[in-house]
């Protein structure tokens, strides 16, 4: 029975160990059109960074332009990288009004989007 | 003059730390072939996977399937983040014999490849 009990606690500690390890990435490439300008393309920079401090479901969060050498990346010049614990997060996130707020800053100078979610292995 | 020297040393130790997070990100989305069969596929997953291990440059390596509600994928199913500590990670990466070997079995599988890479803000 002590035998039982100790393997259960084991498998519920192990597996509690291996989700908290499998984060829920969120990644999100952008393009813009001809007509943003610089100015317009650096205020949506920011307000995708200030995300972070308004939804608290996001746990990590960075970006970058796109440095690649090899000339795949189909025209998009940005990456975002924003990690939940798990999709319960994301669906905080995607309904949220300050995500909701951020679109609309986007909307008006967005070529091109692509969004590929996945659990980390 | 202790004073611009303290100035100096912390101007720095601040840069340090700052480069020390700058993580070179390589993004690799890609999608397979519809005759490629579930047993490419596990072969080309685990021959990624195993890069790491081959190629020292490579600081930290996840991956998933794509799992996002948004249907804003463009048709790629897998998601591969590989990290470096710098540029010069990636260039060694690239011409190295086990990528080359990795991009050999995953060629006749291909449907598509986006590569994008990032410096992490």
């Amino acid at each position: 029975m002590m035998k039982t009990l100790a393997a259960l606690v084991s498998f519920l500690f192990l597996n509690t160990l291996a989700m908290a390890d499998s984060e829920f990435r969120h990644v999100v490439l952008l393009s813009f059109k001809e007509d943003a300008t610089a100015e317009d393309i650096t205020k949506i920079e920011k307000a995708f960074a200030a995300l972070p401090d308004q939804i608290e479901a996001i746990q990590d969060f960075e970006w970058g332009t796109n440095v690649s050498p090899e000339g795949k990346a189909k025209g998009f010049t940005h990456c975002f990288l924003v990690t939940f614990k798990d999709k319960a997060g994301l669906e905080v996130y995607l309904p949220h009004q300050a995500h909701k707020d951020f679109v609309t800053i986007l909307k008006p100078s967005l070529e091109d989007v692509l969004v590929i979610d996945y659990v980390a292995k």
